[in-house]
This record gives C-alpha cells, sequence and structure tokens, in this order.
C-alpha cells in the first residue's frame, strides 16, 4: 500500500439507511448509489452501510456502534412527520439530550407550510422537535431539515429520504462540510475501458501473466454488464497520474480489439457497442443491414436505437424459417435442404441476399439454435454460423455459446455488431470469442 | 400487532452485501430487493442489511457479528475467480477451517467449463476453494457454487452477486431450505396483475373513485417495471383470502383488457406480454408478421424472445428507409411522398405488403418519429401511426408519446403486441393509451 492509500483509508465514513420500504423490497435504493458516486469523485470510498427498518431501539444500537468506528455517519430517511419516522428521536437517546423544538426548523417549516398555502399541523410540527445541541442544516425543497451532531468523534449527518431534496442537501449543505476531510480532493483520476467478448476472469488471467509488475498505484476495477465487462482504472494521487499512460498503453495492447471506448472521467458513460459502429458508419458514409434468423431482429433493433441511426441503416431483414430465407434472401433451397438452415452456406447466402436486397456497404447474417428445443447431437443448443463482410469479402465463423434464449441471442447480436465494427477498424486479431467452437 | 406478526418477528433474517461496486456507486443493489420482496411474499420482514466492500478484515468481522445476532445471514457477492471476491476465505477464517478444493464445486466448475469448450484455468479453479464443512448449493447457470453453513447457530448461506445466477439459485435451491422457518408461510396468499398501457397513478386513481370500500385486509401494492405495471394483491390471513376472489373480480372488471396476465402464487413470474401473444397464436395455428421502421425491429426481436416463437413467426421487416419500404413492401412512392413517411397511408400499406410478402395471418405496421430528431411542426417526435390485424380488417392509430428514443421504441413495440392480443381475444375496449394524442 503506497502512502497515499494509507492516508485515504484514513476517512471511515458510513450510511445508515432507514425505512421499512428498503426492508420489503418496495423500492431500490438510489440515494446511497447517488452519495457514493458522489463520494467516489471526490477520492473517498464508503466504508460500509448498514440498511434497517424503522425500529427504534435497532436504530439507537446502530447509531451507537457505528459512532464509535466511523468519522462520518450519514443516516439517511426518518426524518418526515409519521409516527415511524424515528431518526431524531433516536439520535436524542444516543447523545443523552432531551428533544427541543428547534426554533430554526419551526421558522423553516412555518415558511414552507405558508408557502403552499397549509396550516402547520400536529404531524407537521414534529419535524420540528429535534436534540439540543445539533446544528440545522437546511432544506431547500422539504419540509424536514436535516442536522448534524459530533458524538464519539464521530459527525453524524441526519439527511431526508426524498432522493431530490437529498441530491441538493449534500450539493449544496454537506459536500461543503465535508469536503476538507477529503484528503485526495482533485487527485482522483479514472478511465475506463468498455470491453466486449472477453470474460473478467480471462482478463484477469492475462493481467496475472503478462503484467505482474502493475503498480498497486493503479487500481483496477471490474463491472460485469453481462456481456460487456467495465474495466476501470484509478488513480488518486498526482504521482500515479503520470504512470496511466504506459500502463494504459500495456492494458490496450494487451486487450486491443477487445476494448470497444474508453472513457476518461468518473461521470461520463462508456460508449456503447452500437453507438460505436453507427459512428463509424457514419464517419464512412457507409450503410449496414442485417440478416437475422436466431437473433430474430435484435441486431437491427440495437443499430436502431441509437439516435441518427437513420443515415447508415436502411434495412433488416428477420428471415425466421426456410422459406423466408428462400423468398426475401434468396437462400437456395438446395442449400438448405443439403447443409440445414444452421451452416455455413446458408450464412454466405443470406449474407449476400441481404447485402444484394438492400444495397448496404456492409451486412451481418446469423443462423443459429437459440434453444432451448431445436438441438441436435451434431448442432446442439447454442450452434450458430455468422457471416460478415461486404461484397468483395465475406467472413464466416461457428461458435457454439450454450447458454439462456435471452443471453444467447444479446451476446450473438453483439458478436455481430462487434465483427464488423473490427472489420471497419481493420482490426486482424482473432477475438477471444472465437475459441467458444464447442466440442 | 396480532400474535400473527409477533411470532413472524422471531426470525432475525439479515444481508450481507459484498462488493466494492456497490460502494463507489457502480451499481444499483438489486439482488437485495429481490430477496426482501420474496421474503416479504412469505411472509417474512428482512431483520438488517449491511453492505461492504472488498475489504477481508471487514467481511470477516461483519460476519462474526451478525452470526451472533441472526437466525439465517444471507451473503451475497464475493464468489467469483478474482482476487477481489473474499468470501470463502472470510467464511474460511471466521468458521476456523481450512480452505480445501471442494470435489463437488470442481466437479461443476469442470463441466461449466467443458460445456463452453473452455479450459479450466488457475482463476477459475479459485472458485473450488472452499471452507472445509461447507454444503454446497448448486449454481444451474453460473461457474461458481454457493453454500451454507451453521455457526453460532446462525445459518450463513453464501450467493453469487449475478443477478440472474441468484435469482434462480434462490427459487430453487436456498427457498425449499429456509420455507420450514418462515411461520406465515402458508398464510400469505398473492395474486399479480401484469397490466400494460395504464399507468400506476391512473390505477389509484380508479381505484379511489370506484373501489372506495377496499378492504384493509388486503393489501395493494404497485411495481413499475416500465411500460408495464405489476398490480399486487396480497393477503394474510385465510380470512382476508377468502375475500380474495371478490375483489379480484372487481379489479379485473376495472381494469379489463389492460389485464395481460394474472399470476397466483409469489414465485412465479408474470406472463409477458410477448409469451401471451404467441401463446395465442399457437393455440390457433396462426401466424404474424412485424413491419417496423421506428422500432427498429424491437417488435420481431420480442416475439422471437419466446421459446418456441418459429411455430408463429417467419418474417419480419425492418423498414427504416422510405426506398426499403417500397422496395420490400411495395409501398408506393407516391403514397410516401403525399402522405410523408408517418401517415396512415403508409402504414397501412406497409401491413398490406408484409401480409402479402409472409403470408402470415397477422400483421402490425408501425413508422413514427422516435427522436430526439426529426421532428416537426405537424409531425413533432413522439408521433406514430400504427396499422394492425389481418387481410380483411386492418385498423389504423395515431398516437404522439413524446419521451427518450429508447422509451419511445420500447413502449411502441409492446403497443404493437398489445394490439394484436386484444384483436386475437376480441377485445371491444378502448385501450387508455389511445387517449396520447397530442395536441
Amino acid at each position: 500500500m503506497t502512502n497515499d492509500q494509507a492516508q485515504e483509508k484514513a476517512l471511515n465514513i458510513q450510511f445508515l439507511l432507514t425505512g421499512t420500504e428498503l426492508m420489503v423490497g418496495d423500492i431500490v435504493d438510489t440515494n446511497s448509489v447517488m452519495l457514493a458516486q458522489s463520494l467516489k469523485n471526490h477520492g473517498v470510498e464508503l466504508t460500509r452501510k448498514v440498511t434497517l427498518g424503522d425500529d427504534f431501539d435497532g436504530l439507537v444500537a446502530e447509531i451507537q456502534h457505528i459512532s464509535q468506528q466511523a468519522d462520518v455517519l450519514i443516516i439517511n430517511g426518518g426524518l418526515g412527520p409519521t409516527e415511524d419516522d424515528l431518526t431524531a428521536e433516536a439520535l436524542a437517546k444516543v447523545t443523552i439530550q432531551p428533544l427541543e423544538e428547534n426554533t430554526q426548523a419551526l421558522a423553516h417549516l412555518e415558511q414552507w407550510c405558508d408557502r403552499r398555502g397549509f396550516r402547520l399541523d400536529g404531524a407537521n410540527r414534529k419535524q420540528a422537535l429535534l436534540p439540543k445541541g445539533i446544528d440545522v442544516i437546511a432544506n431547500s425543497t422539504g419540509s424536514a431539515v436535516g442536522f448534524s451532531v459530533l458524538h464519539n468523534d464521530c459527525l453524524i449527518i441526519c439527511t431526508p429520504g426524498v432522493p431530490s431534496e437529498l441530491k441538493l442537501m449534500w450539493k449544496n449543505e454537506i459536500l461543503p462540510i465535508l469536503a476538507p476531510r477529503f484528503p485526495d480532493l482533485d487527485k482522483v483520476k479514472t478511465l475506463k475501458l468498455h470491453v466486449f467478448g472477453i470474460g473478467e476472469s480471462a482478463i484477469q488471467n492475462l493481467f496475472n501473466r503478462q503484467l505482474a509488475d502493475w503498480p498497486a498505484s493503479i487500481e483496477v476495477g471490474y463491472r460485469a454488464a453481462s456481456p460487456f465487462v467495465e474495466l476501470k482504472l484509478t488513480t488518486r494521487s498526482s504521482a500515479a497520474e503520470k504512470l496511466l499512460p504506459v500502463w494504459q498503453e500495456k492494458v490496450t495492447v494487451l486487450l486491443a480489439g477487445h476494448i470497444i471506448s474508453t472513457t476518461a472521467g468518473e461521470s461520463r458513460e462508456a460508449i456503447s457497442i452500437e453507438q460505436c459502429l453507427v459512428d463509424l458508419l457514419s464517419e464512412n458514409n457507409q450503410t449496414i443491414t442485417a440478416a437475422e434468423s436466431c437473433t430474430g431482429g435484435l441486431i437491427s433493433s440495437s443499430i436502431t436505437r441509437v439516435p441518427g441511426s437513420s443515415s447508415v441503416f436502411e434495412a433488416g431483414y428477420v428471415t425466421y424459417s426456410d422459406r423466408i430465407k428462400s423468398e426475401l434472401l434468396h437462400v437456395k433451397e438446395m442449400t438448405l435442404n443439403d447443409y440445414g438452415a444452421v451452416s455455413e452456406p446458408v450464412v454466405i447466402e443470406m449474407a449476400r441476399g441481404a447485402l444484394n436486397a438492400s444495397s448496404a456497404d456492409w451486412t451481418i447474417a446469423v443462423s443459429g439454435i437459440a434453444g432451448p428445443g431445436g438441438g441436435s447431437d451434431e448442432k446442439p443448443v447454442g450452434t450458430v454460423w455468422l457471416c460478415w463482410g461486404n461484397a468483395e469479402n465475406l467472413k464466416t465463423q461457428r461458435l457454439v455459446y450454450p447458454t439462456s434464449r435471452v443471453n444467447f441471442q444479446r451476446f450473438i447480436a453483439n458478436v455481430g455488431l462487434d465483427l464488423i465494427r473490427r472489420e471497419i477498424l481493420g482490426i486482424e486479431e482473432t477475438p477471444a470469442y472465437f475459441s467458444l467452437k464447442g466440442k
């Protein structure tokens, strides 16, 4: 561990989320994702997160326990007007202070009700009852203020559960309080590599074997977003940042054509494979068509998801039956009879037929067995033939990828997009997924 | 609190989620939502949830601590092949057992690799290294098995982080292990209504206005899975269960054709709109084709996602450009020139062309402006014309649904499927979404 990392680990920051709705699966917790992302972007990693229902004793014990470990505790939820909102009461018990009507909080509530033409009633007024000695944190949109208190040397910050209120309070009020505690602010740099066609463990093996001297100061993180992997390189010091280009280059050589796009900066999203393809075609003033059997329209649908794809895509052929393969793409009946629909000669004729019918520059044709039925000993479920390229140069490949129907279709559709992307870019390297050949 | 509820509280069940990706906001935790919902549906409320990064000492301390409080601890994540997957090692330390190559896990891994034509390598092999004395839990889809062990009288169950693997393992392997511990198991009954084309707040308004005397003993829950809504009716006593059929009938009358499917029992998944449609066509020995412009293949792709769809679907036409609409579906150039591609005459000719070309019994044709570009004053982004039916009877409808490109495509593709479903079922009622007509 470098000094930089040791220093950073010094900040122990934990979240405590409260609310029965979080415990019964009624809502997905996006609040803590938002805060964790924001922390990460400021160079701080959340240490631990605890989620509890609306249980007073549980809440008190948890706050007490966390305050003994953490430097900062963010409590989210339980500030509202109803009986099951217990945060203020629990904090009062933990800090051994009485609840009192906080004048700042009350003034805020009165103003809030006034603006809406409400009368401040008993239930709402509860939101001004806060432990003695706390500091109020303004809530510019909601009725309940936040508040903070130091206990066991831990800064405890109580925040509202409504995402929009939390977001504004976090940005405008809480981050300025916390920022002086972030040691690495401005030092964190991230690079995200959007990778297709090589799995997480295969990447890890490549790293172990070929980049054994990887520097500890460049963190490597993986996130699987099937069938893609996002590889993230993070540095947390200017010294490490200086190393980054050299090691980025080594990773680029190692993963080569499997890298779809590289994005600098945490908050920016990776560029998708279909977006890449549409951009490449667009730059070259070229068009593409798809002749799909087992993927059933998914390749066309992926391409047309991209805004502006109409300039590169005119036609897609979903030829699910043999008859339609013949009628629409002029696949010869003899070819179908002799080799079967899932065969090299058939995908070649599908590809030629699609190029002829559409006048597109590029095509991808696929025919396979998505399952769960339809497999045989010779052609088991998961078998697929692909043909791709242009009128001058069509290539073919057989893969065997036995998985669920939906995963098969998603993977093979992306293989199709990837193969054209590789052709246009002139990548000659063999994709890792070509080893999926079954027995 | 009733006696039933007091008794139910007896089960202390906690989740421990591990993975740095959960701590830096890279992913939203849907796993625990899925498990919490499932527990709730079996009458059990999750007691507490802790989320930790890939931190070995933290993990060991947390497992030790929770095992002293809880009856059941579900650990999720950290079973993979990479260095930051620490669950097995942490469990070994907590239970003071050595890690050993588990023969069952190894056999599973070998089989898993074999089926994919991989060689079992070092990184993957790590997934067979498990603490001595554990019980293996089968993973039917992924490479890493789950496992369980009793420690401090707490049943600790380790599960994979990949949602699809967890879902299957939970349903097929873990629920049967846990079910005997659920006190209210047989008392909870749920009914799930899979609804399309009417929003959550519109449903809520209908309930408030027309079912004002709804009994408190039948819980109503909503889950939005855009563009669908899942409406869940839950009863927790035999008295309430007896009321259910009467109120189910009232809801069925209220929502009528908007109900795609109704499923009794929690663990069963709702039948999707595309599955419904394929089943209906299959029963009638009929076929369908799609002529798609703005949905770009999504209708074909939705239908062909369904296993066995080849018996009802032969051909799909993705006619993105005017030229292809003419060449492939024989839409007249004059019609395109006179009315534009997004017009009633054009979708009618697309529908006729698709029926003629494919000889299918049913068709759905769509042409619209998915955006973000391409809109005009007369035809703003979100405008779409649909034509659906069979050779004897084609119907048309114009909708305006301005939203993101991806949401537009998803919604309109499902509208297409729904319109054919309604035709086949002979539903005469006007769908709520026909009111989306813009200005």
